[in-house]
């Protein structure tokens, strides 16, 4: 308890003291080992989110017996000290928001505590630990970075290019990388990148000839609907000319440039065909075609990094075969060139449908959106202003919030009552655009806000799927320019669609934007549909709302922590997830390949394969 | 002045106080035209540094008088206001500093100040003004970054991709850049960069296949010289796992990256063949040839960034046509593997002689170095603590010095004093490595610190030449792993080199590390011997010193300004001057592209031409 002596003389009673006081009785009572008393400490609602650090998994307990249960499972190997806030707490309606930092037996991290009132006493009602590095394998940054130039003269001496000649040379032949990640966008490469920070021998194989193709190759008015401010990747940020919402090529030749500027072991024209885990020698066999010609891999971790969506949902529609058009899933789909004059009709009605009509009908193509079920549309503007601002913004910045703060107060909100934080966002949305909304209900569009009116991110988070970021083609809907029809396509004719209610639409392309399956799919055609049942179905919180049955799972299903397939692992989401949680899942298996014990606390328990 | 009105209340007497008064004072003399008061509020030995606010210029003047003759030419149109402290101001041994900004009739600048107290009033011992951007042209960076998504539908609509496409193909056909920026280093990109960022349509050429191929293609152990923080490029700064000094191949690979993500116009391939300025017509044309292609360019503006160490000078030797072995300048040295197990002999004893023999004794060749003159060696270590620490390193950041506000600290020592606060760095490095430079002594090396002991930084700005920052090849030299011979080179014979004492040095290589000529030997070679002769010498301060002949300049020779020959600039110096600098070279070209009127200060005279 040194530390707490050095603190600060603070005013009692304010925040400052108040947040050191909890931090000092805190750390007082694991120091001592009385769980007890620690879970005391905690509100009668209260949430604890563990990063890896005390849990060697991402998981949330809830309330004091939450607290009792997590402590008595991992404080002793834990050994958790040196808590210290790392900036004057603060106070805000009655919670105190502290910044602090830790130290484990294994390493350093960092945590984020909220404090409030309950009977008569500072009680934490929401706690975020978090791990930054592992003791003695800290990352080569700052002081620690490389030296580049060897000083002195040896007649041993390697330059950097004869290194890195070197390793890939001998990468795939006379050594195995640790970690293969399969899957080279966004996910696989901030993955591929902190391993190698870490000092973990990796590698990422990408079917793709280029880095950032995985963008590239996407029709070509798809622009981020993220902005610049939520979709840094880790170590480089984007430079601050860099646009709002990025143009797929520009997003495509950056992710090539952070290959080579981060040294990401990167295999382009890799494809993955199949993997097993052999028991025995405890490594995965996992045979590549590399530019053409069979390799095989021997990692001890694989990482699916093949995007978080999934594998396209590819309906059976009767008369594929007969149709005489183009007929593609949204992730194929070209863009509108070819197509100007035409008949398009699009089935679906969330964020590719959106883009690829609103390009079509740009591109004078006749296009009809077919809606299967109701879609939540916010426009982007919107969005950015009451859903994002105040942490990923100009404006957040301004006011003190990095994008590594932003991260960390994002995740220290309790996925069981985030959608409470939500739900007034999205009525200010409602509000603020209620012509908007009006005249999208006036056209006969079906709209939907979620299932408790908490909006995009709880969708993003639940399903995945469900709606729309508008950047103006919902007004293509609402005008007519783009028609809208509603109902289940039943079958194909040589040039229609026909929807259940008989109507059809002539057709010369049918885009299939049907979204995407679990990602667990990945794995059944990698590895076995046995396999992939095991590991389960993928994403969603368990919250029971559409698209998300329950059991409440506290977390994302099976997302960058242990799954219950040893050695395999799931990783990706948007650019802010893929930045993220890539340093805990690296964390986890920089842990592994470093041999240190990593029990895991509440192992995920699958409830549903897919 | 409401702008002093807003200022919060300071304590009388506190530097803060000191500051604001100073500026507000200041401000008040500028705004009533009085140029007798304002020169007054000047200490008798002063400075004032003006970059391009005032002057449409890189400019210095001293002392009272110096500040009416500058006031005198550019107050009424310069039209400065808004002066206010953008920090509270600082004191430390009798010296107030203060930042501010400030606004002039075309833009916005930064400034540093340091008072003293003399005759019991608060005077400006240095003055620091600059430009940072021309108002109604700002960049787009940050709240006026670009959208990127273009909201909303349209029929015109074209992507990123198209308008890359589209610009690519009319550059230099159907459009002609407003400027040309010839050679395609750190100093070209950088400038490119800015160009872009400004929307002044420019291109760079550059005679190599690809972007960093001027760096790929030096001898194969070179590393930077200087440390990372002092490296950085403009607005995207190296990550923080750079290493402290990147190999040669590493900074290679990073500015292909950066041409690529800050889209630099840039024509690898292509040489520039020949230019003449068009009177008539006021434009240059230039014929270039673009990969094996003859081309004409006409832009306004012509930048040389062709290297500021000029042209390699290459000593006319008697016997080169009958030497057997290898003969080559220093920048041609492919690196050491071809000559394992031979005799090198090589002319020279800075930088790259030191790097070129280190690396050749390390594959097991034997070399001789032969001195010429004496050289002034620092180890690298020293270098970085006592000479750069201050300004750029992570203490520095540490303590709040950004590598925006170190290149305005550094820029803000003036010239004519600058070696004053050098000496002291140096008299201390001498201290600290005595037994090294004691060693050296012994083994018959010729040292230096200049010839005034102000040490390296000085006789980069005076000479560009004349040291070696020791990276260890300078103990293989002590110790006699390296030979070192002594005196001047008369002629080659078929397999030696024979000094003027008759020494003959057996050797089947020759370096020539025999420097860099001015740089406007480029200009003579691209346009011709008399606008070479017209542009006068490049480089230097005109200090009196060796290869730096006076009179005093001021600022270095014709470098970043405005020279003798119209719409001709010289740009370049290592990546910190190529960072900095072109940020006022590109205000002066963005400025005449606008067609805002530049009447310059003060316009560099001509004393030497070589």
């Amino acid at each position: 308890m040194t530390d707490t002596l050095e603190r600060p003389a603070t005013e009692e009673g304010s925040a400052p003291h108040r947040a050191d006081a909890w931090l000092s009785a805190f750390e007082e009572a694991l120091t001592a080992g009385d769980v007890e008393r620690a879970a005391g400490m905690f509100a009668a609602q209260s949430f604890w989110r563990d990063l890896v650090s005390f849990t060697w998994n991402l998981t949330t307990v809830e309330d004091p017996d939450g607290v009792r249960d997590l402590l008595g499972a991992t404080l002793e190997r834990t050994a958790p000290r040196a808590f210290a806030t790392s900036e004057p707490a603060t106070e805000d309606g009655g919670v105190v928001t502290a910044w602090f930092t830790f130290e484990t037996a294994v390493g350093r991290g960092t945590g984020l505590l909220r404090l409030k009132e309950e009977d008569g006493a500072d009680k934490a009602w929401t706690l975020l630990t978090t791990l930054d590095e592992l003791t003695g394998h800290e990352e080569p940054r700052r002081t620690r970075r490389p030296a580049g130039a060897e000083h002195g003269s040896s007649k041993e001496r390697t330059t950097w290019k004869e290194r890195r000649q070197a390793e890939a040379e001998s990468l795939g032949s006379t050594t195995q990388p640790y970690v293969l990640v399969v899957g080279g966008g966004q996910g696989g490469i901030a993955m591929g990148s902190r391993l190698r920070q870490m000092g973990v021998p990796a590698l990422v194989v990408d079917k793709h000839p280029r880095p950032g193709d995985q963008w590239r190759g996407r029709y070509k008015s798809l622009c981020l609907h993220d902005p610049v401010w939520y979709d840094h990747l880790p170590y480089l940020k984007f430079p601050d000319n860099w646009p709002v919402f990025a143009p797929k090529d520009k997003i495509g030749d950056w992710l090539e440039s952070y290959v080579n500027v981060m040294e990401v072991p990167y295999w382009s024209s890799t494809e993955a065909k199949s993997a097993t885990w052999n028991e025995e020698a405890g490594h995965w066999v996992v045979e590549v075609e590399k530019e053409g010609q069979p390799l095989t891999l021997r990692p001890t971790q694989l990482v699916f990094a093949t995007g978080m969506s999934g594998k396209p949902r590819m309906p059976e529609i009767e008369g594929a075969d007969v149709f005489r058009g183009d007929l593609h899933h949204s992730s194929r789909h070209p863009g509108p060139d070819a197509y100007r004059g035409k008949r398009a009709v699009v089935i679906g009605s969330n964020n590719s449908a959106f883009d690829i009509c609103g390009a079509l009908w740009e591109n004078d193509v006749d296009v009809t959106m077919v809606q299967r079920s109701s879609t939540h549309i916010v426009k982007s503007d919107s969005l950015m202003e009451y859903g994002l601002g105040d942490l990923y913004s100009e404006r957040a910045l301004d006011a003190g919030v990095t994008t590594e703060k932003a991260d960390l107060i994002f995740a220290s909100l309790p996925y069981r009552i985030l959608h409470e934080f939500q739900i007034p966002a999205y009525e200010k949305m409602a509000e603020v655009d209620h012509d908007f909304y009006d005249r999208l209900e006036k056209a006969g569009f079906w709209l939907d806000w979620g299932d408790d009116g908490s909006g995009l991110f709880m969708k993003y988070l639940r399903r995945g799927s469900g709606y729309y970021i508008d950047v103006g083609a919902a007004d293509l809907v609402a005008n007519g320019d783009v028609k809208l029809a509603h109902g289940q396509v039943v079958r194909l004719t040589e040039d229609a669609v026909v929807l259940d209610d008989g109507t059809e639409l002539p057709a010369d392309l049918v885009v299939l934007a049907t979204g995407y399956s679990s990602m667990n799919g990945w794995v059944a055609d990698l590895i076995d549909q046995e396999t992939a049942d095991r590991l389960g179905k993928v994403w969603g919180l368990g919250s029971d709302t559409t698209k998300d049955p329950g059991p409440w799972e506290g977390e994302q299903r099976n997302m960058w922590k242990p799954t219950q397939v040893p050695n395999l692992w799931m990783h990706g989401g948007n650019l802010h997830q893929s930045r993220h949680y890539s340093l805990y899942l690296a964390l986890q298996l920089a842990a592994r390949f470093h041999g240190i014990d990593t029990p895991v606390y509440r192992l995920q328990e699958v409830h549903h394969t897919s």
